[in-house]
């Protein structure tokens, strides 16, 4: 029903020997034997069995020592690790690749994230005049309006989409996620009373994007607002109208982005940020937790602080 | 399905001569010939056309080229552009007004915004005992408790209602938002234990008012939470119990409010600004973006800060 | 239909000798004749009558005016309020306790809160696999995904349970809450864009837990979120992935807690802060309003700021 990734469901049998073929030439080497070892899971240090694929963090400074008393048998690891008498009289199986947490992301989402079944959930409510591409999986509760969504797109359910509303191939949203709603814009009337502003724009969600649990993103005024390709939204994400949020950034959870804002790629907005209206922030910047962005932020810049001030 | 505010789903045709009539003496002095000219869009500069009605901030510095340079015929402006040879050998329309986007602002709501019909979506719950005025909509999955509902009001969608909240006419809710569900309030038991207090009290959103998505108006501990006609509150915001929320208020996105605040009319609260319980704000304040308000703001004060403090 | 507390829907009467007989040796003394007198509301003093149980609380300066002016005919009251003779006259009954906010709690949740029907609604969605324990309340258009449900426990309305979720006894949710969602988790790959480390964990929110409307429990990633029994958890709050959250904590409204945060047991976070990924924070610490906590925070201390500092 809901599209969970996890350890417990899965049904296939997988064999160490999968995965180094599925690494390829990741595999800068292999220490011991890789044949007939099982693995079910992919777990933290306190929790692993011998039928854990374990992962050496190289950061660590005791990692050969965590390769030793681990009661994992497969380990995948830097190449700093000395496949030393411990290991090898224990069995232990080495893989050593360049960056272990990135082949342990990759193993997790082939071999160990359950598979979404394509459909549209009996409860959720489509527009008829909707445009919906192939693949795509649609959670229970959902309500898309006249919208436009593209291929291998996963709505995990009780997600509300205005009508309008485009999203691109390969996206992901979570569950109670808003995609088009209106911001706040209001002009006083002659009596100095708040008229809405009514926003007659809409959205256009990039490719690869994910948008995180309970987060929104509102449609533009009279223009659109636009998510770049592989951008990631963590959760109660706030994306005001009119935003355009570049490629490959990380939005992260908590952050209110006010209308009008202009984001460069590859930028990171730390959690609980606050972004002013109509600020323009760069590429490749870094805007700290808990930051007040009230100035526009070069390409590249670190800012932090209420009020955000570039860090030197 | 959804009540949602659209350039593209329009079936009739409007015309500038239907507008000029609408503002009636708003328009201070028409330059050009309106007749027949077809308006289909409000839009932003980057992507107008002429079937576009343009308008012309009155804070820029470039009107007059701005006027001259758009691919719009129908223009709405302060006195202080000058209907050029330019304009006039384009066939440009001038409308002139005082203030174009309270202008803008009335037509859009006038004229491109599309109709809401009425009536209570199939998938929606309604209380049996609970009281729904006249020309009311009420959108896909909500839950609408033992509530009495004024007239003309529009609930978007995924809305929950707890029992004896009281909406008023004319108020909008937009989708995901919570009417009365319980704030944080415990005491310690003999133990040291959390016990909750639970609240008794119920919510009262007067009219005219508008809700954001996702955002909270908390019920009342023993008495009522109040929020004051014509107060527009953003996404995500919440409201504590027993807040009393004066008339005209905006309180922006990702704002917390905790329990038992006071505010006065035509207050200001700006995104993600956080107000300690027991404060009072009073009316023409304004809370700048990010505050942390732990102290009482008399009438037509602006405070900011982390803590907030008075700006001078 | 939605498990709602109120003054306004009880059916059964309520007399003070109920009440007396119920908090049992918690009242020290009466003072006056309890009988016949009975009881229909908690409410507050603006807003009380005859009808009404009264309390004073024990922090005014005002005790003894308050007594004599309320128009309630039974007063809650610590010791220091003398049965004057204008109480006598008017016929005031005085139960003397030693806290008499804690009896006003207790006798709320025990007189006048509606109580639960236990069912579940026939607009939620429950996984055919899921254990769902005794006297449980599942409100509207939840979807409950193959979780572990113990007794007793209330599901207001509109949440979202993922796959793998434990819900022990006694746990209450409110509306629109989401429990075992993402949170935010990505590696740069070879190209430096984003690829989501999948969560395979999963949340275990202990005994008598509350969670508020619209907040967040993230599953862990590799191994579980865990919530401490008795642990207080507001609105709009989001716990991160991995949390290790101690017992009777309360974690106030608007607050995000990063990934792999620990917490002891008895402490505070207050409205709108903010803490780090990987952070520490003992038992019996508070942490103040809109504080952003980037450093380990030891047991008992009071840290506030942004970034947050040791309160001396």
């Amino acid at each position: 029903m809901n599209s969970h990734n996890t350890n417990k469901n899965m049904c296939k049998r997988i064999f160490l020997n999968d995965i180094v073929e599925f690494l390829g030439n990741q595999v800068l080497y292999i220490h011991g034997n890789p044949e007939d070892i099982e693995l079910k899971y992919l777990k933290d240090p306190h929790d692993l069995d011998e039928f854990t694929l374990d992962w050496i963090n190289p950061t660590k400074s005791n990692k050969q020592q965590i390769a030793e008393n681990t009661k994992a048998k497969a380990i995948i690891s830097t190449k700093d690790i000395e496949y030393s008498k411990t290991l090898e009289e224990n069995g232990k199986v080495l893989l050593i690749v360049d960056d272990p947490k990135l082949c342990i992301a990759k193993i997790a989402n082939a071999f160990f994230v359950e598979e979404v079944i394509p459909g549209v959930h009996q409860t959720s409510i489509v527009h008829p005049l909707a445009r919906i591409g192939q693949n795509v999986f649609i959670g229970p509760n959902c309500i898309i309006g006249k919208c436009t969504i593209g291929d291998n797109v996963v709505l995990e359910g009780n997600n509300y989409l205005y009508d309008n509303v485009v999203i691109k191939d390969n996206v992901e949203i979570h569950a109670g996620a808003i995609i088009g709603s209106e911001a706040h814009n209001f002009v006083e009337d002659e009596n100095g009373v708040n008229l809405k502003f009514p926003h007659l724009g809409s959205v256009i969600i990039g490719e690869n994007v994910l948008v995180g649990a309970s987060s929104i993103v509102s449609r533009g005024v009279l223009s659109e607002t636009n998510i770049g390709n592989n951008t990631k939204i963590a959760q109660l994400v706030i994306i005001g109208a009119n935003n355009i949020i570049g490629e490959n950034c990380a939005i992260r959870a908590n952050t209110m982005i006010s209308g009008s804002v202009t984001i460069g790629n590859n930028t990171i907005i730390a959690p609980s940020s606050t972004i002013r209206d109509q600020i323009k922030i760069g590429s490749n910047c870094f805007i700290g937790m808990g930051a007040v962005v009230t100035k526009n932020v070069p390409d590249g810049e670190t800012w932090i602080g209420n009020p955000a001030r570039k860090l030197r």
